[in-house]
């Protein structure tokens, strides 16, 4: 065994990358791709199998766990934030710096992308068996199958329906993690932050899932989308109804901003001042640092 | 960076609230609004999609879930009672003070009313385009949307059984609460409560949900009930089923009195006598107390 | 408020019980009433609104939840039993004395039969209604109720299938039960038994349900089955099937010697062994010792 | 009470095993009994109810918690693998010996096997009445009841399609599970791997199950599908598809050494080697040890 483990430290020694923000981005590509893996197998799964072998809520418990589990496995190196509205929101307050948004951003796309392409060979027989004899796919209609991938609106929904959906979807996440993680504000064990993000991607799903899919996640609709237009979809998936792609694309972040400032002004800013207050006073403040200290960003 | 930090400590520092009843009251504001934008949109998404995105066990998990989200988000602050007749059952047991009762049922159907608005705005086209070619917003019906939104008895339920209904349902939640955040009996990690909470709600809807949608809550009943009758619905939605909407809003005050009682008759008062007789013996105090102080009220 | 905080005093002094057995199963009984309370309602609401309000994975999360439920209302004080067989396992392997037994046993049963009741009247209206124009409590049939409360075998199963059914569920449980409450392996944090014990109700129903509906629990099918036959069902409820009630009512004593067996033999001996080798060599006796007195048995 | 406190330690004394690596193959056999028992339970119930008892949903549900259960069961004393493909990971990374490896692997089979079997006793009078009046046990065709304890590709699925789809599941897996468990990167509160791990088999049931099944688990697969060979079905459960045994058999292990790289490459190296390069600075030192120190491998 010597032997092996001798080659393990050689290996890790050669791979070891020193570079902190390489690194980080390589987490978050991995834990994006996590996301998007289980998420967009589990709708794949619904529409491939006729929702014989599931159905919305378990898209809804996939998306959730899989943003837990995605979590996990970078949230050590990265944080874990596998949303760049997420991470916007965290540079918006100050607790991560602006130079990480674009990085964060260009992996979590990235790995978005290499996770629908999992998918993608996960389900190939099945999916040119559900395309049927034409070995067509498609968009729209009846047989489409780009929906597995990326979102596309519901019939009854207009732009600015949709836009505000997005809107709306990205501010209830944002308020959720913001509590989550304020570190005035520490209501869960450490620890457990995955899950709890887990649990408000679930619920977003469970109640605003139906108008077009809850994006709520740049990275996360456009990686699988540039995919799909690549691997045979083709040009429609950006151009069809009046390019709705740009609405899960920029609307999280409008969703973030409001976010943090609904966050803030109902609880964070008071919590803070509360304990900033209290730490003047030098009786109450060992304990207080303590709370303070002992739980980083973890989302 | 430096320019960000110094503009969010001014503006932490403009819109800290130091009265701290009224940052309560609007932290029970913001956690209400989560547990009914949440709750009722699951609702929204189950009726609207006609059962294709959610069927009733998604409601009963959104419920839950969006209690256990509430609470986290304002927990820290105000307690995360979300619901008038917990911050009721809390006062009755001489753990919270009187004055504070009407200030959170004010803010909390605030929160409920506000959820219920925006739950209105997300599925604002989907509503429209269920409701057909008329675009009535019914009350009543094959087409009613206003159960979205407040609780309506089923056909089969007499106002009598629908007050029982209520009682039970609150007395259920009360004694579960009470045992979750009794400080003589801690029998859950402290960060865990809202969880905890959140599996007493969902369990209420899976078990007690047929009769009329377990509102259990005063201001979750009552704040999206006043926001239908001023959005379209109109006052049908007070008058209908002989006043029904009394029932949601009387009844859960009456359940959380029999829950304080049965959880005090037959758990509680005797751990607290426990307790008290063991401090009384010097030996195991330090122990006890400790016990005791580890814990708060959280919900 | 000085006079609320005295009255409450009072009262506490008042009902205050001091004889440690009666307030034990005064705990089991409101334990157990939770269980079955919310674990028959949830099959209620799927019976009664003819699965449109719940499915069998409904029941299962309510039974499963309502264990957990029940177990931290009354854990702190009696253990959290809710279940004559899990009070003889523990009795077996001597860490509660016999006389608790009988105790339990009774306050378990009565606790179950008042859960029952509250369902009863909770859906007193649905009940009827479902009925249909003859006001009939049926036991057999197509509009039959009784299986709401006690369990009944499926048309499939045979008497002697039904025993080894209620065998092997029983034994199942008990098996998980003893790896979470084992003073020697302790797996989970403490505080968490009741979640698991709620999990493994929980899988339990999914995976051993079709039979007869997993009583695995003699309390929890014989109270039930006691009130209905009071309550307007008749003495069918006990002769039905060639006196089908015996089956749950004794199988599952049989099963939990089984898995106290096949536990001890494949895990419990060998940790236990493990544990008391190690304290003989005084270095590590210590931490041991320490991680041993951390866990009594909850559940 | 004396009499049967001394006859318990006798008889733990009688049959503690003090072979340490056969103990762990006892507690492994137990738990991958547990696992497939519920697992297939799930399946059986779905099958054999016709999906009135359970559907896709609740099998995903019971893979996972009964994943979850096992672990608890025998995690302290073998580490819970469960599955010879996580053994595998392990070894191939030097955190368990690789005499260990058949050990566990043969251990493993027969718990599945035996768990397979139970679940034949319990199911067996809905098993000859789902086969209908011929009284077959059938591997093919509508009425077909092998597909309850080993898995079988779905029409749609090719050989490559069906080895590429146990590749990815498993591959997926072992990221998890290294994430969870890797001693230099510890996301989560010791205790709760075990529930971690029962999402992440949840999540690729519910995203990966459509193809074949998701048996990922070499063992979960092959004891079952011997057993079913040895009470009826015949040897077609090998040879049907082409020997279609052999991919769930070979594939996990080509997964598990993917998993190992993917997850060492992205993240493992560079978390090792960062607390690594803090130990030579010995102000750090202490602190860093005890993160590193405080968790062992549970799964």
């Amino acid at each position: 065994m010597g032997w092996q483990k001798s080659m393990l430290e050689k290996l890790a020694h050669t791979f070891q990358i020193r570079n902190k923000l390489l690194r980080q981005g390589l987490a978050e590509c991995l834990g994006t791709l996590i996301l998007v893996m289980f998420g967009c197998g589990a709708v794949a799964q619904m529409v491939l199998s006729r929702e014989s072998h599931g159905r919305f809520l378990s898209v809804n418990l996939a998306f959730g766990f899989a943003a837990t589990l995605g979590i996990l496995v970078c949230g050590q190196v990265s944080g874990g934030h596998l949303n760049p509205a997420v991470t916007f929101a965290l540079c918006l307050l100050g607790r991560e710096k602006w130079r990480k948004f674009p990085v964060y951003f260009f992996f979590q796309t990235i790995g978005a992308f290499f996770g629908a392409a999992i998918i993608f060979a996960e389900y190939h027989d099945a999916m040119y068996d559900y395309a049927g004899e034409d070995n067509l796919l498609l968009v729209t209609g009846e047989n489409a199958t780009a929906g597995i991938f990326a979102t596309y609106p519901s019939p009854h929904l207009t732009i600015l329906n949709g836009f505000f959906d997005q809107v709306i979807g990205t501010t209830s996440l944002i308020v959720c993690i913001l509590a989550i993680v304020d570190p005035y504000n520490n209501p869960i064990p450490q620890g457990l932050e995955a899950f709890t993000v887990g649990f408000s991607v679930l619920i977003i799903g469970l109640s605003m899932g139906f108008n077009s899919g809850y994006a709520v996640n740049p990275a996360r609709d456009f990686g699988p989308r540039l995919f799909t237009a690549m691997a045979g979809w083709g040009g429609e998936v950006f151009t069809t109804r009046d390019c709705w792609f740009l609405v899960p694309f920029f609307a999280p972040f409008l969703g973030s901003i409001i976010g943090v400032i609904v966050y803030q002004l109902m609880v964070g800013w008071h919590v803070e001042g509360e304990v900033k207050d209290k730490k003047n006073k030098p009786g109450e403040e060992s304990m207080k640092l303590n709370d303070i200290t002992s739980k980083e960003c973890p989302a």
